[in-house]
């Protein structure tokens, strides 16, 4: 006997049972329509590309983790995210997309992470941007939290906060303090402030600054009230620095035209801690928490950049974008029972047969997709039990009961699943009650 | 100054312009939604495999188009199909699933061929198969047809065929000729009588067999006349072989079933001369031609295999499916003019500012949203001009035009860009307009 190989799925590699998978294309799905709506359009760049493509920017982590490998004589690596595509993508076609160009896409990537959990190889990275072409209005800024309101409250959540920082305040607010070389230090601190507690923040920061700096730092961060009080108590601040300004400025904009895009008050705030990362985002950034499970982190960031292309020409492209990792999230979902893929189905219906005669089975079936619904037919010989306890496993509301008696009739014994009751219809009825 | 780097995509791999991709989608998604009509459910495997889980049956060409690599220690591979990993699927899941199990994977999948016009190493397949555990009705062979029709139908084709054969009819044919061994080179002869004509495929046919045997493969192979007389005249050969039989028996039951399934008769028909391949498939075979562009092959194909887990389990799994090569497929008809992405949008309408003023034009598009409509608003400082060439490259239908007088009377004004009408609306009834 021949030697069987063991089918095993690798480590870090995501793969779904079949309801799983339905309810993950509907969040997929719905995440789309979501970014439709809001003009923005579809791409769908290769998942492998020249390596020297993918790695012109690149380094540190993304070059341990890529996966990369030699074709023939051709050096080629898996995309590691869907920016560095859309940056080639811009400028290879230039001359042939309108600006500003706004884009979605929605794919999977590939990281070479050590597999842990909730960690995958292999993610759906769901992303839109708007790249302008040398200059790009602020208002720009303010769609972006409107399509992340929108998207979310598709995907079923009411309880979320976008948080909306601007790059250009930090670096200002150092530079004004003569820290902007410590930034990166400093920015790591900020961020922990809400585990470590103010007096601890203090501390850590007086090891990088002086008392008087370490105090404006703290005054900063601890800014409270709504969106308004903010941008007043940082205009008390009294930072004369052209970048913090500039920045102050931008934020204000941003803040007056999300509630024009119909974002509503309690899903927004201005939060001076998050900066996303340091050498990419150069003015607007986002993130998004679930507020009742904060600690699965920002489920939806991103920010402003100055120039998407640096890397491929010599052009200016300032860009805006944020990104879902839909793999993560979902994950993150099904793990805190958030959501659940029980009774997820695609077809609506059942047919079963109680003889061996099928033809009015398959007959049944082709009507009822005619009417546009779902419908799967039984076709094996199967014991009766086996054929409802499939029904079950499909989760299907309702099963069509084909027996010599409906045969004879020519009506249809209609069981709905849920409610366990059973009625005896002509088709045309069952049609249009399972339509209503 | 910094070197830059060539942005490129490289050879063989599709990428789409917006319009093209938004024509590409819809036909993705008419697959998609065709396929869940008779109930196959989703499934999303990993694009990287093991290497030996890929690799347990493969030889030939796909050991040297597959894409292979190390990461670490593990040896990997992209799949080059949707079957393996189907296989492989099945038996990791077997325990969870409910069979028959019933699946469709629209997904890219890597082949390193060598790149030719409208040959792609990245494309994508969208298959649908049925699997039994241990048997499986020859009722599934029927339905296969009936999803090929409904979705080409849905596709928008009305002039294609459905060619059906059962290998088990050649090769009962051939053993009774005591032609077993000599199958392979008969059937690449029998493949090419379109081309080459009758009397050279007889000619050729006599390098393998003797005159008496070339003439009953003749007379088979041109049997002629609709789906009825072909079985008749296959009964009427006279071939006393149990497996020869049992083809027949099966293709006959295939053929009155897909009637019942409600594909109309001119979109079926049984095809002796073909055979798809020798090694994989053991009864039903398909293919599909568009009647008008013969040339392009087949562009649904695929049949019925007695086991489909055989590398990795002792378990019997026999299944029935096929594949549309979607990439190749669009390649091919935008190739062909029969499809045209000109026009595509995912926007109804776009928003611009006559005046310095954004919020109306937010406002406007917020309500738009909220109404269901799919809107863009355009939010830089350009020349009005410059504005409506943009409206005109997104192809939206309608273009929102905010100046002053609308700000003043809380009115838009509407352009029909197909029909260049404009007028003056309230937003409500503008939204009515664009339902309607």
């Amino acid at each position: 006997m021949e030697k069987k190989i063991q089918p095993k799925t690798l480590p870090g590699f995501m793969e779904l049972l079949p309801n799983e998978q339905i309810l993950f294309n509907k969040m997929k799905e719905t995440i789309k329509k979501s970014y439709e709506k809001y003009g923005f359009l579809p791409l769908n760049t290769p998942i492998i590309e020249d390596a020297s493509v993918l790695l012109a920017k690149a380094g540190g982590e993304t070059e341990k983790q890529i996966y990369r490998f030699n074709k023939g004589e051709n050096d080629l690596a898996l995309r590691f995210d869907l920016t560095v595509p859309l940056s080639k993508y811009v400028t290879e076609y230039y001359d042939k997309l309108s600006f500003p160009f706004k884009r979605y896409q929605i794919g999977k990537v590939y990281r070479g992470e050590k597999p842990q959990r909730g960690r995958y190889r292999e993610f759906y990275q769901c992303d839109i941007d708007t790249i302008g072409d040398g200059e790009l209005s602020i208002m720009n800024d303010a769609e972006i939290p409107a399509v992340i309101y929108n998207t979310f409250k598709e995907l079923g959540f009411d309880d979320f906060t976008i948080c909306i920082n601007n790059r250009k305040i930090l670096n200002g607010l150092f530079a004004s303090l003569g820290l902007e070389n410590k930034s990166t230090e400093i920015l790591r601190i900020i961020d922990k402030i809400e585990k470590i507690g103010k007096e601890e923040t203090k501390k850590e920061l007086l090891e990088y600054c002086e008392e008087k700096q370490a105090d404006t730092i703290m005054k900063f961060i601890l800014i409270e009230g709504n969106n308004d009080n903010k941008v007043q108590e940082l205009e008390k601040l009294g930072i004369e620095n052209p970048v913090f300004a500039e920045g102050l400025e931008e934020l204000k904009q941003v803040i007056k035209f999300i509630e024009i895009f119909g974002v509503p008050d309690e899903f927004y705030k201005i939060d001076l801690t998050i900066a996303r990362g340091l050498d990419y985002y150069t003015g607007t950034v986002y993130e998004t928490f679930l507020n009742k499970y904060k600690k699965m982190g920002s489920v939806c960031s991103g920010g402003r950049y100055d120039n998407l292309t640096e890397y491929y020409t010599e052009r200016k492209m300032p860009g805006v974008g944020i990104s879902i990792g839909l793999t993560r999230l979902f994950f993150q979902l099904m793990d805190n029972n958030i959501i659940s893929a029980e009774g997820q189905s695609i077809s609506d219906a059942l047919v079963i047969s109680m003889t061996d005669n099928y033809d009015m089975c398959v007959e049944v079936a082709a009507k009822l997709r005619e009417s546009g619904i779902n419908v799967q037919v039984n076709l094996e010989n199967q014991k009766i039990a086996k054929k409802f306890k499939y029904a079950n496993n499909l989760n299907v509301k309702y099963v069509f009961i084909i027996g010599e008696d409906e045969i004879k009739n020519n009506v249809v014994a209609l069981k709905n699943m849920e409610t366990g009751e059973q009625q005896t219809l002509k088709i045309e009825e069952a049609i249009s009650l399972i339509k209503s």
